[in-house]
C-alpha cells in the first residue's frame, strides 16, 4: 500500500478536459458577507509557521540549507510573514535564525519565544524583523506548565514587549490555549499589552477543538476591546483548523498562521494549500494578486520529502484527485461546464482536472465526448450503447483507460463496416477482457 | 518516500505515557451552546456512504465481498444508516444492493437515486430501508445537468415521493449544490415535499465550498420552513467539510453524511473518522454511547486497502502522529496533565500518547521522565545537563531513541561511579555517535 501521490494519474481511464469558454460565475455566494463589515476575508496576511510549528511535527528535522532551501521558497510564493524556531531552543536553531534574517528577503523574518526576558534577549540580537511571544492562559497551563497567575503574566508580558519595541521591531503578544481561557483575564491581558502598543494579538487555539461559531464570537468581541490587528493559531485535531481560520477572518482577525500540508505539534495546524482553496473560493482577485499559486505544488513536495511523508490523497488542490469527477451525472455536466462541480479552476494551480469514465458509474456523456477525443463518429445511441458494455465490464473488475477505448474502438469498427463472419467464427466480445492478452486484441482494432 | 503510517511508530525516539488519574476537565468550552436550543450536537445520526459516495472515489472498485465485508464493519462501528450506490447503475450495483439489504444488519440500508420514476421503480423492489432522492436546483445545474425548471423539479419530487411512500420505506429529498441554489425556490421545494411527508430533506455542498456561518444561516432558516430532519451533506474540497457539518448540527440538523477517510467525488466528504474527532469533544458521552470509536482504526485500513490510498500522515486521530507532542514546553505539561495538550484521550480511541522527546527541541521534564522510564537516578541539574547534550546532538541530525538512551546511560555512568581514567584516555563523548558503531558502543553501558 504504497503510492506516490504526486506523481501517478489516478488508476481507471481519464481524460483532461479543456477549459470551458463560458465559465462565468454570475455570482459568488462564497465570497465575503456584506454584513461582516470587520471582515478581512479580502484583505488577509499569512505567518508561515512551517519552520516554527512544522519544526515540532514528529518526523521534522531540518538542516540549515533545507531550512534555507524553504525559506526561500515560501518567499518566493508570496507568504506574508515567515516565522521560525525560538533561538533558544538550541544553539543551531539561533544560528539559522540569524542566517535566514540576512537572506534579504521580501517576506519579514519572524522568530517565537516564551514570555521570557531570557529568551527575548536572545531573540532581538538575531536580526528578526519581529517577535512572537506566547504564553499559556487557561487554567490547565498555568497549573500544569508554567505555574503563573495572571499577574505575573501581565508582568512578564510588559516588560518584554516594551524590550523588544525598544529595539525598534514588530512584537506580537498571544495567549496560549486561548478558548479554555477565562474570558476576563483574557480581554483584560489583551488591552493591557495593546496600549502598550504591541503590533499583534494572537489568538491560539492550542489543542485543535475550537468551532467556527465560537472563533467568530471571541475574535468579534476582541476585535471590540484592541484596536492592534488580530492573528490566529488553529491546531487541526477535529478537523475544523481551515474552517476557523475562515470564520476567524469574516470575525476581524486579519493574520493567520499556517504551514506547508499544516505541520506540526501532533496533527498539525491549518495548512497553506487549504487556506488558499478556501480564500480563493472566497476572493480569487485578491488570492491571485499576492500569492503564487502554480508554485504550490512544488512547495509540498519540497515539505514533503523534507519530512518523509506522502502528500494525502485527499489533500486540497494537489490531493491525486481533487480534481477527478467520476459519476456519470457529474462527468456529463463537468463537459458542459466546469463551474457545475468545480469551485476551484485547477489552472489556478497548474493543475488539470480530468473525467474518470472507465468505470461502473460512467455516463453516456462521458464515453461520447472520449469517443470524439478518439476521432470516431457514433450516434448518441450508439454512444449509450456501448457504455452498457462499459459498464457491463466495470460491473466485473476495475477498468483502465486501455479497456475502454478497446470496448469504443470494437464497436466503432462493428457498426461502421460490419465484417460478414463465417457461421461460428469468433466475435470480438466484451469479456474477452477478463483473462485475454489485452496488448494483443488491441493490435487487431 | 513511502510510509506505512499505520504500521510504524514515528521516527526519533518516544515513550508511551499513562493516563494521568487527574484527567478532569472541570469545563467543557467545546460542548454544544445552550444558546443553540435546535442544536443536534448532542443528538445527531449518521448517514454512512462509503458504498456510495466512496464508490465516486476516483480509485473505488468494490467487489461484492468486500462491500459486504465493509457494510458489516460499518454496522458494527455503529453507524445509523448506511447509504448504496443506486441499483439503477448497472446490473451488479443492483444486486450488490439486494445482498446487502438481506445481511439483516441494525443499521437502515438507504439506496441513493436521481429524482426519477424509472430510478425509484427499481430502488424500492431491492428491499432498502429507504430511498435517498436528489435533484440539483442551482442555475448551474437546471442549466448543464438536467436541463428542467422548478416545476419540474417540484412535479418528479412530488410523483416519486408518493410511489415511494406508497412502499412503505423511508424517503429523503435533497437538492443539489444547494449553495448556489436560490434561496426562495430552495425553501418553497423544501416545504413542498415536507407537507406530503418525507422523512429528511438533504441540504448538499456538491461543490465543496460553503462555508460555517453560511451552512448555520441556511439550516436555520430550513429548520423554520420544514418538520422533518434535515440531513446535510459537505464536499471537502476547501477544507472546510467536518467543521460545515459541526455547524449544521449547531442550526438544527440532525443527521450528517460521512464516508470512511471520507472519500467520494474529487477529494471528499466529511470523513467518519474526522466528524467523530469533532463530535467527542462536543458530548463524548453521546459518542460513547453510540459508536464503538475503537473500532475506527480497523474500518478506517479496510477501507484503505480496498481503495488503495494510505491514511494521511495528519489524519484526526488516526493519523500516526495525531496523539504525538513533541516541543519541550509541551512535553512538560503533557506529562504532568494530558489534558493541557490534548483534547481528545487517546485510549478513547484504543490509541496511545507518544512523547517525541528525542530532538533538539525537547526539554529536561521529558528528558527527566525518560531518565525515571530506564530506571536511572538522575537530579534535576544533572537531568538538564544531559538534555543539553542530547539537545546539542540533535542539533546535528535527527535522534532516535537509542541515541538519547544512550546519551542518558553514559551520563549516568559517569556522575554514578566516576572512573580514573588515565591521563590521555578517550572518553566517550556525545558526538562519538555521529559515526561511531552505535550497537558496539552500547553494550558497553
Amino acid at each position: 500500500m504504497c503510492e506516490d501521490a504526486n506523481a501517478i494519474p489516478p488508476t481507471g481511464g481519464f481524460k483532461e478536459v479543456g477549459e470551458a469558454t463560458n465559465r462565468n460565475i454570475q455570482q459568488n455566494p462564497y465570497g465575503p458577507n456584506p454584513a461582516d463589515f470587520l471582515s478581512n476575508v479580502s484583505n488577509f496576511e499569512l505567518i508561515e509557521s512551517t519552520l516554527r510549528e512544522g519544526e515540532q511535527f514528529a518526523n521534522a528535522f531540518f538542516t540549515t540549507e533545507k531550512k534555507i532551501e524553504i525559506a526561500k521558497a515560501l518567499d518566493d510564493f508570496g507568504v506574508d510573514y515567515i516565522e521560525l524556531t525560538s533561538p533558544v531552543a538550541s544553539e543551531q536553531s539561533r544560528k539559522d535564525c540569524e542566517a535566514i534574517c540576512k537572506l534579504g528577503l521580501k517576506a519579514k523574518i519572524l522568530t517565537h519565544i516564551r514570555c521570557h526576558m531570557d529568551d527575548a534577549r536572545v531573540a532581538v540580537e538575531t536580526g528578526v524583523d519581529g517577535v512572537d511571544v506566547v504564553i499559556g492562559t487557561s487554567q490547565f497551563l498555568r497549573q500544569y506548565s508554567h505555574g503563573k497567575d495572571m499577574n505575573y503574566i501581565a508582568q512578564s508580558a510588559v516588560e518584554v514587549i516594551e524590550f523588544v519595541k525598544s529595539k525598534g521591531i514588530e512584537i506580537r503578544f498571544s495567549s496560549e490555549d486561548s478558548f479554555r481561557s477565562d474570558i476576563v483575564d483574557l480581554l483584560n491581558i489583551y488591552r493591557t499589552v495593546d496600549k502598550i502598543g504591541v503590533n499583534r494579538v494572537g489568538i491560539a487555539d492550542t489543542v485543535g477543538c475550537a468551532n467556527p461559531r465560537q472563533v467568530y464570537d471571541l475574535v468579534r468581541t476582541l476585535k471590540s476591546v484592541v484596536s492592534c490587528d488580530i492573528e490566529c493559531h488553529f491546531h487541526n485535531d477535529t478537523g475544523c483548523a481551515i474552517a476557523n481560520a475562515y470564520t476567524a477572518l469574516e470575525g476581524g482577525a486579519k493574520l493567520i498562521d499556517v504551514s506547508v500540508l499544516g505541520i506540526g505539534e501532533r496533527n498539525g495546524i491549518t495548512p497553506l494549500g487549504g487556506l488558499m482553496a478556501r480564500m480563493i473560493a472566497a476572493d480569487r482577485d485578491y488570492v491571485l494578486s499576492k500569492y503564487k499559486l502554480h508554485k504550490l505544488r512544488d512547495l509540498e513536495n519540497l515539505v514533503a520529502e523534507a519530512v518523509q511523508v506522502n502528500i494525502p490523497f485527499n489533500n486540497p488542490i494537489t490531493g491525486f484527485c481533487a480534481f477527478t469527477h467520476k459519476a456519470g451525472i457529474h462527468a456529463k455536466a463537468i463537459l458542459a461546464n466546469p463551474s457545475t462541480y468545480e469551485i476551484l479552476n485547477p489552472s489556478d494551480f497548474g493543475l488539470t482536472r480530468y473525467i474518470h469514465f472507465a468505470n461502473r458509474l460512467t455516463g453516456w456523456n462521458a464515453i461520447k465526448s472520449r469517443v470524439d477525443q478518439l476521432n470516431l463518429h457514433l450516434t448518441d445511441d450508439q454512444c449509450k450503447e456501448v457504455t452498457t458494455k462499459i459498464k457491463k465490464l466495470g460491473d466485473v473488475r476495475a477498468l483502465n483507460i486501455d479497456d475502454v477505448d478497446s470496448i469504443i474502438k470494437n464497436f466503432h469498427q462493428d457498426v461502421s463496416s460490419p465484417v460478414i463472419m463465417p457461421s461460428g467464427g469468433t466475435k470480438f466480445e466484451d469479456f474477452d477482457f477478463l483473462d485475454g492478452d489485452l496488448s494483443n486484441k488491441r493490435q487487431h482494432i
